[in-house]
């Protein structure tokens, strides 16, 4: 299945040991299964950290169960808390794997870039007042692309062995949107790569930022270093989408 | 000066007489007061119902601080809460009202228009899953245009003594949101008046959402009879938002 949800009020896609505070894998689990009356155990593809959000997280579960999918959508999408949306749902595969399946991932990060903050943007975006280098920004950005070791942007404490990654797109972008009284300026940093590190998206906009504000971090180098004690620091969640997960 | 804010929390912008639920005109008055250590009176130009957002509400007040405009839009936005932000405030003449001075104002009203309710949009749009007749709402929505006694979208219990007021724009259009693993169907009515009734707005989107079902409601005689029974429900207010206050 696909969702989308608002990552503000949980802690997080995977469910916490403790089960406190609330994750956006333990809501719908426990909602699918009520409505399957079957113990349900859901794989995402993207497990995405606390106060991020997704428009389009995929999802797969197993069941014995043989409710018509869009009727169980259906019912979904009425028992669940209105910040998690389940926008499609089919059947798979018995050996479909959200994760493994997944070609590639493509996360979103958006930063308001004006002298004030937005209502009712407040939970979308990251709100920065300072005057960026665009182009500084985007050039240093695109030596990221290619297959690369991104340790210097791993967050300490990843189980993961090969930190080896590859980013095929990225993209920094401004966009001015003028919606009557209002004018919204926008810096959007896109990245699509077959896989992210913990963190790993964050640590990169957090270094843009920094390059942005002036300060000279060379990406080529840092890749290089593969010290995290260099990069720049993880940028807030709340500015961070998973937009898309390809299986081709 | 010109706000943006999300209206969720709120019990609209005027003071409740309890002085509880808080409103958005209590919070910023609120806050001036302590910044200006006087005690300082918002009049706006909109008086927004609770859940109602603005992107361009424009409200003033009389001070005798000295206090330049920027410095005092820095400390408001600073100490407002996160759901209303000054984004624009200037000095004005001492005979300025925010209200009396308006020559219109622009309403929107947002309906996701699709199968499936939207996680990020919940609280500004209003959800309606049933096919809409969009020609047949536009072209009853036109017969508004123009200066009417709008009785029959005026709430019970509004103090005005005249009922007429002019409907110099109303449009209804269907616009198609594509994002990545996302689309979201939009139909969006605009409604520019040289002044609203209590709930106009609400009242008028209510009425084109029953047409736009197949309810053979007509506008023109609706007009005529000036009963709100004869009217379609108010519609919710999270979909409404002000947009622009034009003084010219």
């Amino acid at each position: 299945m696909t969702l989308e949800y608002d990552g503000t009020a949980y802690a997080g896609w995977q469910i916490q040991r403790s089960r406190k505070p609330k994750s956006i894998q333990g809501v719908i689990e426990k909602t699918l299964s009520s409505i399957l009356q079957e113990q349900i155990r859901l794989t995402a593809a993207g497990r995405t950290d606390a106060g991020v959000h997704a428009v389009g997280q995929v999802a797969n579960f197993k069941t014995d169960s043989g409710i018509p999918a869009e009727k169980l959508q259906r019912a979904l999408n009425g028992l669940l808390p209105d910040d998690i949306v389940i926008t499609k749902i089919k059947e798979a595969g018995l050996d479909f794997h959200s994760r493994f399946a997944a070609k590639s991932k493509i996360y979103r990060y958006t930063i308001l870039n004006q002298p004030y903050p937005s209502a009712l943007l407040r939970n979308a975006v990251y709100f920065c007042p300072y005057p960026l280098d665009i182009k500084l920004m985007r050039q240093e950005a695109y030596c990221l692309l290619g297959r690369h070791d991104f340790q210097a942007f791993c967050a300490a404490g990843s189980g993961v062995k090969s930190k080896i990654r590859q980013i095929k797109n990225i993209s920094v972008s401004k966009k001015r949107y003028r919606l009557y009284a209002i004018c919204y300026m926008l810096i959007i940093i896109e990245i699509e790569a077959d896989g992210f590190l913990r963190n790993m998206a964050r640590n990169i906009v957090g270094t843009l930022l920094e390059i942005g504000r002036g300060n000279p971090i060379d990406m080529k180098q840092l890749l290089s270093l593969r010290d995290r004690t260099k990069a720049g620091p993880t940028a807030p969640a709340k500015g961070l989408c998973l937009m898309e997960v390809n299986y081709r």
